[in-house]
């Protein structure tokens, strides 16, 4: 097997089954790649000792309410009236926390444990528990029989202890109820940590989803330097998720293939694999002794000389049965190496008395009488083979990320505005503006903030970042990397074509306590859709759990927007993460648009120094007209929306029409639009509105930032037409509004599904969105206007067609971002 | 390097760069796994003269709008005054496309092209108009002088050709704008097209996304006697979309690690590497033809004996620089070969003379005067190096699926009707009846239906259907999956813990002309959120494209819904999918939220008889209530809501108040708040509305299925209260009854992001949708009840608190689906 492992010849034209004939089953004794037997016959009976409390403790939680060590003989009263909670996986997760815990405190290492596969938290409590850590922090949960009924007792059950690492399991940094980012988290999670190791089991359910699946690449961005390491535990437990009956696919290839994975990866693979406990556990002690070892020697060798590589990191592959140690066949079924013990292993055990005895001798064969004493506290002799203190991983601070957090240091954005005499008449790139300020962030946090993005720095006009922190590569480098290609081996800007993976690393990046921001395009942010939520009911849930210190908001900056996709056309176009975001808890989510670019200055200013918030501004990358100086915009930003004075002509009484806009590109067609009306009907009195911050929309008992009626009014009017021009779909405007006094007066224009390969202009006029369509709209919606709005109506008609012709004869816009100022 | 790629020992622990010194660069003779020279110079010379012409007119689309065969001097009046388009990735992904021309002839092969990498429709679209397609779907661009200059002038011109293979794209059944889906769509398109080869170019850049680094594993689901073949290139084309100066991550590896990565994926990776034209035609003929010819050995080699395997089937690695053939360098600056020459690569020519001469230079390599006759034709000698007929790639029926498309068979749905003598009585789950029917479905279509969904079938009470078709794997076998593995080489159920390779196979098995059904948990669709929406994209533009043939509908079944989450908790908990759904276009999608299980058979026979939709289903797996008799549950679901008369006591006059309800769970607690309102204030006069197709709510105007004012009011009445209990986020109805005149009448629950671990009684109160909730809300919403009135408040509240005590105490709950039955 071993010599197997390291030396099989690979030929490419040889099939699997040919070139592969090792058996593929989990049970037997062990096989590894390392063959050393480093532990003693009395450390393999403690360890063995340890794992078991460890186990009954998962089954405890899965089954009991009453009597937590079994000292009364088993009854259908002592257990839960609804079974739930998975087994499957418990055995091997707890089986490696325990290795870890030998190497931890052999070698005191910095450690944390992120578990990936689905439900495993059985093994993650049990093992705080038993190291002491549950108990310090929920003192209810005491190291006593009394504080294990109730520890059993509220695991899966209404109000008590989640089936994933929820935010309440010490330790935590990742939940894995969704599946796919064990890895990506965790890499996140040692960038700028050097001492840190993140051991990281990844299911093998979780390593066929798409995310995970690439997120290995991860160590083409991990500079050994500066950087900690990842030792993830690939656990090929053989079969998928609650009652389903798959066998996984990396479980089903061959050891060759396998191997070749990894490799190819970047990673170096060693196997343990086997069922028989005594030797399992010198095979795992001996390879995970190695990988620590190698990951140290790396570690040093790069550091010691100055100079970064990519190593072929260690990982293990574990393979051993499913339900682990737990009966071989049920009911004439198979059990433990099979599905069936995924999830509540015995399922009869309240109604079959035979099932009953059969969990009640499975449990005794785990002999809690001898691993807890009188009290129900687990032995001194046990309780040594675990760390002390924050090397405990339950306790490790980097997954209670905001203890660790260092407080940004943000230069002041004053500093950074663009100088705008008159609003609407000069021209700049808000992005390539922005991009100054946050490069001096970077300087400011050279071991603290990163910027994420999927390969669109650049193309995102953010490239001046780049002279405060290149990319980070550890690939290989060509000679005409040097012409612009802003590559390093310790930058600041990680960059991969995986929307996925840079979420991942940035969520695992501020979870352990630091900063950063994703700027991605915003058509393909719906990729990450699931994982945003999912972040979000994290932070939600933390405002619950005392002992969680808050940690630096998710900053998502969306740009290349959908008015700006000329050439790119419909595939391209959607605005919709907006909805999505807005469905989350209004505790956790900020949505702001900003305008211009002193208004982007000061939001995300406001962004970076916020904690526990996912905040997501969207912002075009384009040349836009700017508006506010640096002082309006930042009292502007501060109220969140506002009347611009300078725009309107209403002067302070009542309007006919308010004109209000939400974006970049839909506030320059809002106010030519009002430039329009001005012209052609200058007895029209027009009031100009702009909304930064969306939820300032929604009343103020459904959001912290939403206006009271009082204030909206005093506005929008209660009774005047409004004509909304909305950077995304119209509806979330109608949804923020809704009870509103006056929401039927609000006419919303934003995006409607109907794309092309468009000039801005035809886009804007198709979705009725264009300065043109928007002031016929307001002619039609004010009353008494007679035959000046008739005329004035004609001429933006004859204007609008005259713009749409020039557009489709030369293919570009006659004036839209590019000549048109503000008149007045 | 031939040697090295196929001999070289795997050595785990060696770090990649002692192993491997070989060269990256794209530069150079050909260098290759298979060394044969299979071509005269003939026909290297012939193949290198249409390789010309297709990258002539690559570039002439990017920047020409008039003298398209530059028979006159090129003048800046010729070009296009905004120049857009990308050069990048065209020469590699001609170059496959011609190679594959060649063997198609030798071969007689049935072949289509799939073009992965972004923006690379000018390869696609030039070799579709020199095979003469383009021309007879679009007369207008024919092939002569004329038609040349239309084509060049359309592409990524406003309301002309786009610059991703569109669905105005002959042969193509994929787009590309969003990247990573071309490998998992491959799979799609020839399963069960067993001569079907689907050539894929995936790019270097989408293969670092997660779909498609996962998607590699498709092969474990392939039957080679069955289904046909998916030859991948993967084009390490070195560099990542626009302005975006990143080198892949896949470019930048050792050959050994590129090498075991894709061995590891079970495939046979062949090499063929350089930039010197003549030799990479002998190494890219050679290389072609040794897979086409392992395919067919592979094939026949299942096929004669009737046992199907995995063989490890052969891809193409091909590394060619970026903008291959194009200038060396510019201005001091590399351009071939980096990142440069990704998108327009001469930027300067309309202002630089010297620039504009660099082009014309540069195209005028190319010879368009040799290619192209007088009448500007291409010549007959290269003509003739393109298949015929359906044979072209952009000519084969599969891409237009519609056209290929049998009907489905379909049984009648009301045979597997549940009887139901009395509504609200009897009890059943829903799900597990309507796999009877799916089961017969897949029976009655063995070969063109199939389903698809990430490992929860099982799960999700649909496993009747394995009675007629197991799940199809290719992987190992082991003893005990003869123990209800349910396993098989040849079956009709597709499962992958991967949301996007499911999708993504379906996607591509209806766009080749089959029809299917994704079956999925609720809270994690939102995975698949941006591949949903770029599928509706591709399905809106293909209204326009009067070619295009309808194909079957997208059929989405969503199960193990929010409300049914006991223990899975909150990160389970996300009915958001139907407001990403709603945003896409109303001539699109479809949803439905049939109550019972007759509703769900009318309803799924519906949409698996539609086309051109995305149909999203929701319905729960566990036991419910059954409302309908199999006539009735017709009649609502035509109508698509309706008033249940057997439910409410208004008599046909005016109620007090509407009860409304949509979902299954939902209209449980409606109806069971009816009858406690029935039953405590037996003089409310109450409707009981229920909803099975959402988009009844919007106004005709804007949605097909949309009711008009009238009918609305007939149903919901404009003045009365009406509690809406809704399966997904509340806002939603207020969005969709938007502008109703009764609509500030509707008062919606649904659900709010607020979760915990609960019963479901504890999250429908926490949420207010419980029967008791909702029934205090119809109280407090109807005037004039007096003490009566608050009575029966008071008892509701004192009933709900008691069963809250219950579900906290005892961790179930007392009663909600359980034991609860309509009283009337």
């Amino acid at each position: 097997m071993d010599a197997m492992l390291t030396t099989a010849p690979v030929d490419p034209e040889k099939v699997t089954e040919d070139v592969e004939n090792l058996s593929l089953s989990p049970f037997g004794p062990a096989r590894s790649s390392i063959t050393e037997h480093p532990l003693s016959d009395e450390e393999v009976r403690k360890m063995t000792d340890y794992f078991h409390a460890s186990l009954y403790m998962c089954l405890a939680m899965i089954y009991l309410k009453k009597n937590p060590l079994l000292r009364d003989p088993l009854t259908v009263d002592h257990l839960k009236r609804r079974l739930l909670g998975h087994w499957g996986s418990d055995p091997g997760q707890s089986f490696t926390y325990i290795h870890m815990n030998r190497l931890i405190k052999k070698y005191d290492l910095d450690a944390i444990f992120i578990s990936g596969p689905g439900h495993g938290a059985p093994a993650v409590l049990s093992n705080s528990f038993l190291e002491g850590v549950y108990s310090e922090v929920y003192p209810d949960m005491s190291e006593d029989e009394e504080g294990l009924r109730r520890f059993f007792k509220s695991f899966s059950f209404p109000g008590g202890i989640g089936s994933h690492a929820t935010p309440e399991t010490p330790g935590s940094l990742h939940e894995g109820g969704e599946l796919g980012y064990s890895i990506s988290h965790a890499f996140g999670a040692v960038f700028d940590h050097p001492d840190l190791i993140a051991l990281t089991m990844v299911g093998d359910g979780e390593a066929e989803t798409g995310p995970l699946a690439t997120s290995w690449h991860s160590t083409k961005f991990l500079n050994p330097i500066t950087d900690g390491a990842v030792l993830p535990v690939l656990h090929l437990n053989g079969y998928k998720a609650c009652w389903i009956n798959n066998p996984t696919v990396l479980s089903r290839i061959s050891h060759k293939e396998l191997e070749a994975l990894f490799i190819g990866y970047g990673w170096t693979p060693y196997f343990v694999e086997g069922s028989d406990v005594p030797t399992m556990h010198q095979a795992m002690a001996a390879t995970m002794e190695r990988c620590i070892t190698k990951i140290r020697e790396y570690q040093k060798e790069a550091r010691d000389s100055g100079k970064s590589f990519r190593p072929r990191w260690p990982m293990i592959v574990l393979r051993t049965p499913k339900g682990w140690t737990g009966p071989k066949k049920v009911d004439g079924h198979h059990l433990e190496g099979y599905w069936r013990s995924h999830q509540v292993p015995l399922t009869n055990v309240l109604k079959d008395k035979a099932q009953l005895k059969l969990l009640e001798d499975w449990m005794r064969e785990y002999h809690p009488e001898k691993h807890f004493d009188e009290s129900g506290k687990l032995i001194p002799e046990l309780r040594e083979l675990a760390p002390t203190g924050n090397r405990r991983m339950s306790a490790n601070p980097v997954a209670n990320g905001g203890l660790v957090r260092r407080k940004l240091h943000v230069p002041d954005f004053r500093n950074y505005g663009v100088e705008v005499t008159r609003g609407g008449v000069s021209k700049l790139g808000s992005m390539a503006n922005f991009a100054v300020f946050l490069r001096d962030v970077i300087k400011e946090n050279p071991k603290d903030f990163r910027v994420f993005g999927p390969d669109e720095t650049e193309s995102n006009k953010l490239s001046k970042i780049y002279e405060a922190g290149q990319k980070v590569w550890l690939g290989e480098y060509f000679e005409e990397d040097k012409d612009g290609g802003n590559l390093t081996h310790a930058g600041r800007v990680m960059e991969m074509l995986s929307e996925h993976t840079c979420e991942g690393w940035l969520e695992g990046y501020v979870l352990s306590g630091r900063h950063g921001l994703l700027n991605s395009y915003e058509p393909f942010i719906h990729i990450i859709d699931s994982m945003v939520n999912q972040h979000c009911k994290w932070l939600e849930k933390c405002l619950e759990v005392e002992w969680r210190q808050k940690i630096a908001s998710l900053n998502i900056l969306l740009t290349a927007t959908v008015w700006r996709q000329d050439h790119n056309g419909f595939t391209h176009q959607d605005p919709g993460f907006l909805d999505v975001v807005a469905n989350k808890s209004p505790e956790i989510v900020r949505i702001y648009l900003p305008p211009d670019a002193n208004c982007l200055l000061s939001t995300m200013d406001h962004c970076l120094r916020s904690s526990n918030y996912v905040n997501v501004i969207v912002a075009d990358k384009q040349d836009h007209l700017q508006f506010l100086t640096m002082d309006q915009a930042i009292a502007h930003c501060t109220k969140g929306l506002g009347i611009w004075e300078w725009a309107s002509n209403d002067k302070g009484e009542e309007p006919d029409v308010v004109m209000a806009s939400c974006g970049d590109t839909s506030t320059h067609e809002s106010l030519a639009a009002t430039a329009l009306l001005r012209t052609h009907l200058p007895q029209l009195k027009i009031r100009f509105v702009n909304v930064v911050d969306l939820f300032k929309l929604i009343d103020e008992s459904e959001h912290p930032h939403g206006l009271s009626a009082h204030e909206f009014k005093a506005i929008f009017t209660d009774d005047k037409p409004c004509i909304f021009n909305f950077h995304s779909y119209p509806w979330l405007i109608h949804r923020l509004t809704y009870g509103r006094k006056g929401q039927h007066n609000l006419h919303v224009r934003g995006y409607n599904e109907k794309g092309n390969i468009d000039t801005p202009l035809e886009l804007a006029i198709r979705n009725g969105t264009d300065r043109y369509s928007l002031a016929i709209d307001a002619i039609d919606r004010v009353s008494g206007l007679g035959n000046k709005g008739a005329a004035a109506r004609d001429t933006l008609l004859n204007e609008q067609i005259a713009a749409k012709n020039y557009a489709f004869h030369e293919g570009i816009d006659p004036k839209m971002t590019e000549d048109w100022v503000w008149p007045f």
